[in-house]
């Protein structure tokens, strides 16, 4: 058993916009060459969240369309009092959706549906440089 | 420290509906023969969740309904552009709720409260058969 | 690798209201003297959750405002019926958010943002005295 730790580094799109890092978290598997296991994907900052998707254009949309809905910005939030800032929602919805996901893996390959993509989800209210953390736990 | 996997296989119920696993995820960790460590339970799919619930006939209902309030089914969804599908509230169900759970055990057990469940939450719009992966780690 | 077990215990305010424990998480961390791993933060009960905001007075009242928005304790709650209690919504909010946080931890620190803090969500209809699982695994 071993521990190995990796990035992913991406630029977002404000406001609830998913952005796909499948690609890049099974790659980043591939370099440890652990076959069995588990990867916690983890956003040090409080305005993104990990979740999974079916990327496609018509679920890039809902998604956002949603957490607007359910969180919208024309609201009252009190975190703008304390730092005159616009990003109250997007500190809800991060708190609301986590900053964390663990997808385990197997033969070397995560256990993903066929359907079923690895998003960031920026919460923030303008585009983003994140720095994603991958602790790789397994043997 | 190892790493072992099992599954549990579930026939599930649509728009919401929660099935209690506890007693499947504490069969297989027996199995396991490991003492102290956490279970990462992961459904491979887009349109599943993973949580806990006291799990009594009141709350089976009153979970699928706030979702079904939250996420309401006769809204618009441009996922139904992309597949010409019905279930565009499931999949943004799934992402809120998200697809995995990490539960500690020690000594052998599970470490929930005693009126916590395990379950499965199914978001798709049809009935489904669900193979859960459970990945244990520990000692 | 091993497997370390430590406790938090907190008295909660209700009704969505947050615990800041990430000092005490960070403390417990340095008892384990494990350097690289993640530890699974755990709330054995099902009207409790666990995630991460930027603590501030302001998000301290903007999380419980949203969370009685989505969930408000007006609506009917068919889990009344079988408890006679007040507390449905509570339920209904800690399936929604998740019992379970898992944080990575690098060089004996975990990984957090520098505006971002762990916190327990207490749901319930009543202040509790709770007593948070800490699983921490690694080297």
């Amino acid at each position: 058993m071993s521990v190995e730790t990796k990035y992913v580094e991406i630029k977002t799109q404000p406001w609830g916009r998913m952005t796909d890092i499948t690609d890049e978290v099974a790659e980043k598997l591939r370099q440890t060459g652990l076959k069995c296991g588990t990867v916690t994907i983890f956003i040090p900052g409080a305005t993104g969240a990990l979740s999974t998707v079916e990327f496609e254009p018509g679920l890039e949309k809902d998604v956002p369309k949603a957490l607007e809905r359910l969180i919208p910005r024309d609201l009252r939030y009190y975190h703008h009092d304390t730092w005159h800032d616009d990003n109250g929602p997007g500190h809800v919805k991060a708190t609301i959706l986590g900053p964390d996901l663990t997808v385990p893996f197997l033969g070397g390959k995560l256990v993903l549906g066929t359907w079923q993509q690895i998003v960031f989800i920026e919460c923030d209210t303008t585009e983003r440089e994140r720095k994603i953390v991958l602790q790789f736990m397994g043997q």
